[in-house]
């Protein structure tokens, strides 16, 4: 049963990748998360930086990205895209996020051990249907930057906000790789 | 075991609740939960806003709250907080979190599918050892109001993050509401 589950999602993360649906920084890790046994990695996002525009906050319908990026941005880039919310709009940092399905409790607990080690403090499993471990970390920036499509950050605190969600942007990858050296001892 | 387990963390809650460690809000819910059998709470809060003053993010050494509130705040006594930040201060809302120790699985799922239904997006089991689900969802609000000690926000920015920050906090006290409604379904 894991073996046909497992073959399912890893066939469907073999077409993710050749569609170049899969950030390629954390390629390495989901292929090594998929080459051991107990493992099948079912979504990731290497961490990101996004402009979201909203009817409001929570309301998740309507919602648009004006930008998003898996890198670090430009004070620029960002700018333009503030200018373009038409109602709230808000500068966001995610930090890198794996959702990975393990064939036993005792393989979900040593990845939980390991993504806990390498900072990952968000770590937990999230099904347990399939025992669906998802890692990540708290490492957040949300800000508004505009209300009723009114530019209200000026460019001195957008440099700011941008620049530290740059830095929080690195931070996470550096946690990924710590995480991919941890991998060994899982 | 479990009995043993449940009677020290009952215990320690029963002190804590006599000590007004526990928010006034979320006491109806943890209550809730030590009545039935399966479950006992550890530790939890029902969601605030706050002022920290820290050397970098990331870095909790040597990092300070300034101020601290369970409840909707004032422009005025966050700019009083902002002011008083002598490094990299920020303006954070932490959604509520509730730590819940469970006598088995099927409890844990149990839990995680009512908590998931009240809008705690966020939840999962953190901890196979003793079995802890953690009961939180994503909505944040963290933005920089100081760097180097010198504020960084206009009062008028400052006054919409404020703004926000309380919507955000009202919003996780209606995920408790509904969640507390869902609890005979546990």
């Amino acid at each position: 049963m894991w073996s046909a589950y497992k073959k399912e999602k890893l066939e469907k993360y073999e077409w993710a990748k050749k569609e170049a649906k899969v950030d390629d920084e954390i390629i390495p890790i989901l292929d090594k998360l998929n080459e051991k046994e107990n493992f099948v990695t079912l979504s990731s996002c290497s961490g990101r930086i996004a402009v979201i525009d909203l009817k409001n906050f929570g309301v998740k319908i309507d919602s648009e990205f004006i930008g998003k990026w898996h890198r670090n941005v430009e004070f620029l880039e960002v700018l333009e895209c503030v200018k373009r919310c038409k109602r709230q709009g808000w500068l966001i940092h995610y930090p890198p996020i794996i959702h990975v399905a393990c064939k036993d409790l005792q393989s979900a607990k040593s990845l939980m051990r390991i993504a806990n080690e390498a900072g990952f403090r968000r770590s937990g499993l999230i099904s347990l249907e399939n025992l669906v471990v998802e890692i990540s970390s708290l490492e957040r920036l949300e800000l508004p930057v505009a209300i009723e499509g009114k530019k209200i950050v000026d460019d001195d605190y957008l440099r700011i906000a941008v620049d530290l969600a740059n830095k929080k942007l690195e931070s996470g990858k550096k946690k990924l790789k710590r995480f991919e050296e941890l991998m060994p001892f899982l």
